[in-house]
C-alpha cells in the first residue's frame, strides 16, 4: 500500500503560546471549572451521562435566557449557526425579513437571509446609538414583515439595544422577534418571556467564558408554532424540529441526529452552571460595576467613549476612539505582543479610521483587577507610541 | 432587575461518568495528546498561533487525504456539516445526485439533498455487500447525473467499498464523486488524487481517536471549479468559497467567516500529529493486524459475520450477529453496564430482527490488548444471558 502513497507526511514544529490576557471582544479566558469539564470522559449517545448532561444544559439555559419555552437547546457549532438557524428555520423563500441594523452583524444576517430567496429590508441607525420606537413602527406597519432582526449587544459598536418595547411593538404588527444575544447574556439583563422574544441565539466563548463552537438557542411558542406548520425545510444540520427530538425538548424522544461534541457539552454545562450559581442579577451587576470602574478610568486618559450616550454603552464591550494620529491595529498588536493583552480595534462602522478600539472585560474578566490591568497597558501602549512618534 | 426573573436557576447534581472503553462504531477514546491538546490556551483571530494551528491542520489533512489539492479545510462542525457541505457546495437545485445506498448514511444524503431541490436517484445494494461496476455504470449512463455519493466505510453495516475504480467511472459519464470517509480514514487505505475523488469529508471521532466537532474536508481541482463557477448559493456556514479564505487555502487571505473552536483545533492538530507520526502506511497494517486478530477470536464463539465476504469487511468497525434467541440492545447494555465496555447494536439495515451487535477497534484502541478485552467481555455476556435465559 505504501508504493502508492503520493503525499509525503508534513513536519510539525512545537506550537507554543504566550499567555495572554483575552479582553478583546471574545473569545474570553475561561472559568477554571470550565477547563477541567474540557478533558472530562467521552460521552457517548444514549448513555445516561449523555442524557443527563443534554438536560443540565436546557434546563440552565431556562434559567439563562429566562424563558419557560420547552424549545431551548445548543446548536453544535460556532454562534453563526444560532443566526443561520434561527432565520431558516422561522421564514421561507418569498417571506420578508426586516433587520434592524447598526453593526456588522445584522449585515450578516441579510447576506444569510437572501441565501434562503427570503426577502430583506434594512433600515439602519447610526452606529453609535441604538433605535427608539419611532425609528422601527413605521417600517413595520408599511413593509409588514414576517420577522424583525435585531442584535441586543452589538460587538463591532459598543452599543446595546433597549429590548423591552421592541417584542410589543412586533406583536402589534404580526412579527416574530430575532435577537442576537451573543455578546450580552450573562454580562446584561436579558428576559425573553418577558420581552416577548420569539428566537434568541448566543455564544458559548463571550461573557459565558468557554470555548467557540455550541451556540445556545431558543424558541417562543410562536415561533414554535410557526416551525411546526411551515411550508419549507430548511437544511437538515439546522432543523429545529428534527433537533428538538435530540434535545429531548418535549421529554419523549432521543433521536439521533448528529454526532455532539463531547468537551463541548461538558463546557457549555460548566460554564452555564457557574452562570446560575452566581445568579443572573449578580453577574450583571458586577459586568456592570467593572465597566462603570473601568469607563471612570478610561476618562483620566486621552481618549474618547466612541458611543457618546452612556444609556447606549454595552456593559461587556467597550468601544473606545484613539486621538488623532494614533493607530489602532497597531496599538492593539503593541498591547498583545509586548503587554500579554488582547484587545481589539475596530470591525465594520468601527474600522474606518482606524482610531477605534473594542475591550471586552466579560465573564471570568469581568473584574477590577483585570480592568486595571488594561488600563494600565493602555497607558503603556499610548506613552511607547507617542515615545516612537507612534 | 432581579424582581423581574420568572425563572429560578436550576439545582444541578454532579454527573459521575464511569470509566468505559468505547468500542462501538464511534466515538473512540481519545489519544493522551489529545486529551492533553484540549485544554491548550484559547486561539484568538488574527494571532500567529492561530494560523500556524490552521496551517498545520491543512498540512496534515493533505498528507491524510492524500491530496494535493489546495481546497482542504475543517467544518467547524459533526462530521453531517461535511456530508451538507460537499452536497450543497457541488450540486445545485435541478440537478441530479445519484447515491449509491447501502447503509443508513446514504439515507442521510438523500434527505439533506433533497432540501435543496437537488433531484435524487438511490440504487442499492444488499447491506452486507459492496458495489461492482456493472452495479453503477448503466445507471451512471442512463442518468448523467451531476456527481455520485458513496460511502466508503459503512458503520450501519460494518462494510468497505473498493473505490479503486470508482472515479475513473465517474468521469467517464462527467460525474463528481462524492466520498464518505467518516469510519475509514487512517483505519483503511484512501487515496483521493489516486483514485479520481471530488469531494471527501470525515470525522475526528473515529479513527483519529479525537473529540467529535470538527470535521476535515477536501474537494479536487474539478470540484473546485465547479464552486468557483456554480450559480447557486449554498447556505452561508457551508460556503466553500468562503470557508477557503478563512482557512488561507489558497495562501493570500486570512478572512474572518465565523469563530472557530478552540479546544477542537488543538485536539484535531494532535490527532492528525499522531496519525502523521506513525505514518498512514502503519496506522493502516495496525487496523487490519488487530481486525484480523478480533477476527480470528470471534471464530472462536458462537456468533456470526454478518459480512460474509472478507474482502468487504471494514477494518475499523466489525458486524456480529447474534444466535437466535438473543437481544443485541439487551447485550450491548448488559456490557456497558456491567462490564464496562462499550459496543453498539444494529443500526438501519442491521437494526431488524435486533440480533446485529457492531464493535469498533480504532484509533488509539486498535490494539491487540483492546480486542481481547471486547472479546472477553462478550463472553462473559452470553453467559451471563444464557444463565438469566436471556
Amino acid at each position: 500500500m505504501s508504493g502508492e502513497l503520493t503525499v509525503s507526511p508534513p513536519l510539525i514544529d512545537e506550537c507554543e503560546v504566550v499567555p495572554r490576557t483575552l479582553c478583546g471582544p471574545g473569545p474570553s479566558d475561561y472559568w477554571p471549572s470550565v477547563v477541567e469539564a474540557l478533558t472530562r470522559p467521552v460521552l457517548t449517545f444514549s448513555t445516561d451521562e449523555y442524557f443527563k448532561v443534554v438536560d443540565d444544559i436546557r434546563n440552565c439555559l431556562k434559567y439563562v435566557f429566562q424563558t419557560q419555552s420547552d424549545l431551548v437547546l445548543a446548536m453544535s457549532g460556532a454562534g453563526h449557526t444560532g443566526m443561520e438557524a434561527v432565520i431558516c428555520n422561522l421564514l421561507g423563500p418569498g417571506e420578508t425579513l426586516l433587520i434592524a441594523g447598526r453593526g456588522i452583524w445584522d449585515d450578516r444576517a441579510c447576506e444569510m437571509a437572501k441565501r434562503y430567496g427570503i426577502k430583506t429590508v434594512v433600515t439602519k441607525v447610526p452606529p453609535h446609538t441604538t433605535f427608539v420606537e419611532q425609528d422601527l413602527e413605521p417600517m413595520l406597519r408599511r413593509i409588514r414583515p414576517a420577522a424583525l432582526f435585531i442584535t441586543h449587544g452589538d460587538s463591532s459598536t459598543g452599543t446595546i439595544q433597549d429590548l423591552s418595547w421592541v417584542g410589543k411593538l412586533c406583536q402589534k404588527y404580526g412579527a416574530l422577534l430575532l435577537v442576537d444575544t451573543v455578546v450580552s447574556i450573562g454580562g446584561a439583563p436579558f428576559l425573553m418571556d418577558a420581552w416577548a422574544v420569539d428566537a434568541v441565539y448566543t455564544s458559548s466563548q463571550k461573557a459565558l467564558s468557554g470555548p467557540a463552537g455550541i451556540s445556545p438557542i431558543a424558541f417562543s411558542k410562536l415561533a414554535e408554532r410557526k416551525i411546526q406548520t411551515r411550508k419549507h425545510d430548511p437544511p437538515f444540520y439546522f432543523d429545529i424540529k428534527m433537533l428538538s427530538k435530540q434535545w429531548n425538548c418535549y421529554g419523549d424522544t432521543r433521536f439521533y441526529h448528529h454526532t455532539m461534541s463531547p468537551p463541548l457539552m461538558w463546557a457549555l454545562r460548566a460554564s452555564l452552571m457557574e452562570l446560575c450559581k452566581e445568579t443572573l442579577p449578580a453577574s450583571w451587576a458586577r459586568h456592570r460595576r467593572v465597566m462603570l470602574h473601568f469607563h471612570k478610568r478610561l476618562s483620566e486618559m486621552p481618549v474618547q467613549f466612541y458611543v457618546p450616550d452612556p444609556m447606549h454603552r454595552l456593559p461587556t464591550i467597550t468601544t473606545i476612539s484613539l486621538p488623532e494620529g494614533y493607530d489602532a491595529v497597531k496599538f492593539a498588536k503593541y498591547m498583545a505582543n509586548e503587554l500579554k493583552v488582547v484587545i481589539m480595534a475596530g470591525l465594520g462602522p468601527t474600522a474606518p479610521g482606524g482610531r477605534v478600539l473594542r475591550v471586552g472585560l466579560m465573564g471570568a474578566n469581568a473584574c477590577e483587577e483585570v480592568a486595571d490591568r488594561v488600563v494600565q497597558a493602555m497607558a503603556d501602549t499610548l506613552s511607547a507610541m507617542r515615545r516612537s512618534k507612534l
